[in-house]
Formats: C-alpha cells, sequence, structure tokens
C-alpha cells in the first residue's frame, strides 16, 4: 500500500463522513443516505475514470472503498449528534477530501499523458463533482455556484501541483503541499469571506 | 432470441410506458413525451454500460429497443386515459420494469466478472437510474429518495440473485424468481405503507 | 485544417458565448461563468464521446478548445451589455451552435458506424446536451423541455444530413445545407410561436 493509496482511503473516508451528514440535514432515510454518502465518495473519481476511459471504473475494481463508505457512513449515523456539534471539524472532512480527490485527479491525469491544463481540470473535477451530483440527487444549486469559491480552490491546487511536478520535487512532498494548499485556500477564503466578482448585465430599462 | 432478450424487450416496454405517462402528467409536449419515455427506458443501461466500458451503449448497437420505445410511447398517447385509469397498472409497469432491469444489470456485472456486491450494484442502478435521469430532467427529487423504499426493493432482488446464483439454481429460474421476489417486495411495501428509518440531527438549540 | 474542424470552432465559440451570458444573467461569480461557459461548449460532446467510446474525450486531447472558450468567455464579460443588447444575435449563437454541433454528432455516428436512426439521436444529444447540463447545474428545467422546439429542429436536421449523405451529395454543402436548415426551422418556430402538440391525461372526477 502506498503513500497514494492511503491518501485515497482518508479522502474517501472524509468525503463518506459529510455526505452522510448533509443527507441527514435534508431529511432522507436510511437508503438515502446511504446513497449520498456513497455518491459524494465516489461521484467524482467516477467521473473522471469516464472522461478517461477508465472502465470498469475504479470502485468496481477496487471493492475495498464501497466498505470504507459503509462503515463511515454507519459511524457518521451513531455519532450524528457529536459530528454535527463540531461544525468545524465537519468543514474540515469535506476540505480535506476535495484537497486529496484533486491531487488524485491530476496525478491520474498526468499518468494518462493528458496536458497539464487538462490535469488541472481532471482534478478539478475529481475533487468537486460528487458534491456536484449529490446537489444535483438534491434537487439543489450545485455547489461550486455557491458562495465558498469551493472549485476555485481546486484549480488552484492543481496549478501548484503541476508546477511542483514540473521542478521534480519528491511525489510525496508534493501531494502533501498541493492537499495542504488547497485546504489553507479554502480556510481563508471562508474566514476572511473573500469572493470571486461578479458581472452584471445592464437591464434595458436602465441603458 | 434468449428468454434473457424477452426480459429485455418487456422490461423496455414496461418503462417506456410509465415514461410517457410519466410525460403527460407533466404537461410536457409531444417532443418531451418521447425523450422521457426514451430515457426512462433506456436511462439505466446506459448509466451501466458506460460504467464498465460497454461502447458503443448497447442502444446504438441494438435498435430494436428504440423501436419498441417509439411503440409503446405511441400506444400510451393513444390509450393515455384509459391506461392512466388503471393507476394500479401503471404502478405494475414500473415495477415490472424496475425487477426486469436489476437481474439484467446483475446479469452484466457477473458477465464482467465483477465481485457480487458490484453486480448488486450495478444491478440497482440499472433498475433505478432510468426513473433518477427522468427525473433529475424534470427538475424533481429523483424517485429513489421518495417514500416507496424503490432502490431498496431492487437491492434486496439483486443479493438474491447472487444467492440463486452461487447455488447454482437453473438462469431462467432465477431471472423469474428474482423478478418476482422485487415486485413483491415493492407491492408490499406500498400496501403497508413500510418506510426505512430516519436519522434526524438535533438542532443546537435543543441541545 | 478541414472545414469540419473550422465547424467545431464556430460552434464551440458560440456555445460559449451564449453560455456565458447566461451564467451572468444568472448572475454567478467569475467561476461560474467560466464553468457555465464552459460546460455548455463541451457538454454536448462529451457526451457524445463517453456514449460512443471515444476516450479520452475530445476536448482532453484537444486543449485547442479549451483555449477558444476561454477567450470567448472573456470576450463576453467584456462587451456584455453590448451582447445582451443584441438579444437577436444572441439567440442566433445559440441556434449556430445548435446546428453545427448537430451535423458534427451525426457525422461521428456515421464514422462510428452506426445505423442512421443512431446517428440522428447522436446528433441531436451532441446539439442539445450542452445546454441541458447547464440547467441542470443551474437548477432550472432544460431547454429541450420549453417551447422552442429545440430539439426537435436538431432531430430534423439529422435526417435532412442523413438524407444527403444517403445521395452522396458533396460533404461540405451537406454541413453547411443542414445547419442551415436547422437555424432555418428554429427562426421559424420562434417567429411564427409554433408548438408541439399536447396530450393532456383526463383527470378523474372528469371521466
Amino acid at each position: 500500500m502506498t503513500f497514494f493509496d492511503i491518501l485515497d482511503i482518508l479522502g474517501t473516508i472524509a468525503f463518506a463522513i459529510s455526505g452522510a451528514l448533509s443527507a441527514m440535514n435534508r431529511k432522507l432515510d436510511l437508503f438515502g443516505i446511504f446513497i449520498i454518502a456513497f455518491v459524494t465518495a465516489i461521484g467524482g473519481g467516477t467521473v473522471r475514470d469516464i472522461l478517461i476511459g477508465n472502465t470498469p471504473v475504479s470502485w468496481m475494481q477496487n471493492t475495498l472503498n464501497i466498505y470504507l463508505i459503509g462503515g463511515a457512513t454507519t459511524f457518521s449515523i451513531i455519532f450524528r449528534n457529536k459530528l454535527n456539534y463540531l461544525k468545524t471539524s465537519l468543514f474540515l472532512f469535506d476540505t480535506i477530501g476535495l484537497g486529496i480527490f484533486t491531487i488524485i485527479g491530476v496525478e491520474a491525469g498526468i499518468q494518462a499523458n493528458l496536458q497539464p491544463i487538462v490535469s488541472v481540470a481532471l482534478g478539478a473535477m475529481t475533487g468537486c463533482f460528487g458534491g456536484v451530483i449529490r446537489d444535483i440527487l438534491c434537487n439543489e444549486i450545485p455547489v461550486i455556484f455557491r458562495k465558498e469559491i469551493y472549485a476555485t480552490a481546486s484549480i488552484a491546487g492543481g496549478i501548484c501541483f503541476m508546477i511542483m511536478h514540473s521542478l521534480s520535487i519528491h511525489q510525496n512532498i508534493t501531494y502533501i503541499g498541493t492537499t495542504l494548499f488547497i485546504i489553507l485556500i479554502r480556510l481563508l477564503v471562508v474566514k476572511y469571506q473573500i469572493t470571486l466578482p461578479m458581472f452584471y448585465i445592464k437591464s434595458k430599462t436602465s441603458s
């Protein structure tokens, strides 16, 4: 088991917990909780595998993740009140998942010999799409279009990863450095309520 | 034409009718009715084919299904008032589709040498995703998150299929037995209004 | 660079502009504008590539489109007030994209040796799915279910393409002729407010 595999496990657990808590907040039933946890944890990787043609997709070839998600969801249901009370650490779970899954996606792009800009896009999709599919299934506006600059942190991290990679820095340092970089950006963004600029179209009556 | 092919045809027709009736209830126009019928009937199989890498996906290789869906939709439009009056039999159409498509998905997983738990998941996706995509396109909360324990019946049927398969029971008996099992579960669930447990997170004011 | 490639570039730019304007109308932030422009421009082609198994999908192999979308989106942001004022030409951008992407999809189906009816369906998906995914991400009812007979124009164009193709008319003439045919249909439909018939199900109280 490589360092990469360990990161994959941590990211899967983090996203499964965030998905389960999210589903309980939406008052879904037992099945709904497991489905949302599952989708949040494997959605990004599934989209990545489909886009690059890596089929059967990863979670079908490696069933470890299915058991991890089942365990993490059960854990979330049992300790739901304790976990939610620690709202900051829940936010952290989601952010850890975003950071880890972004680098896994970028790495997959590099392995598939895709160009740097495509690898960065693949990393952002791997990091963000679990949450996007979760929100679409729940009929909400996806997380990436809400205020927190979710995907922007992921893209910035992907660019950071490509730079460190091109400088031939040791792989594990690149992994950890990029993950922490993404987590840091998201924390700063939320703490200082940084938002991206918006561009309105003037209505005709005023022009 | 094998027994398996006949089941595939029956499932496709059943889902196309349920999709068409659903679209007419939502007051979509002629094109919308055909699209929703088509998506409901082929959505699950398409997701299955994409996940296991069976491309071009089935309905592109076997155009029979396209004509079947067209015929079933036309039939539904002509007899729309009669069909809807028989609301029970409509519910039955959808349930028949669920039962048949679940076993087709599980069988596809077994053929692709996937592990039992993955095959069961694939069966549930094949059975449920047509309805999920239909609901997403119509901007509604997907059927699997509403009250009827839709997907749970599918998963229970998948497990039943795997057990019968491992006992080397004759294939056709496994197909019919599992399909009837899924239909039975769903009928019982609706008749006795069985629901899965829900887990609420205590709000902070009460803790 | 063939005539086909030029059409692909024009279609991508047209859809990116329509996506960016659409996102600004929905008051998304800078990142949201780029994402929606990107999804609108590459969504249809991505679905097409996934369905026929052409992976990694096109935009991953040819990064030119990514830069084109970036440029077109930046252009749209800078000239947003001027572009919106020309609402007719915006509608035209979207219609041009629909026309071009439809024929690209049909051509892809022919290249993959799919049957005519499947190629037409593939063309309609390539033309329409960018807009569908854009609308799903924004939590709106997809464009194809609203009034404008969007997809019907695309399907009619696909059939027109197959007829011209079977008559061995020169490729480029087929491309241009079909694209103009689709644009013409959509313009006429909007101008004369043509709608497809609807079929209501009688409510039980009245039967």
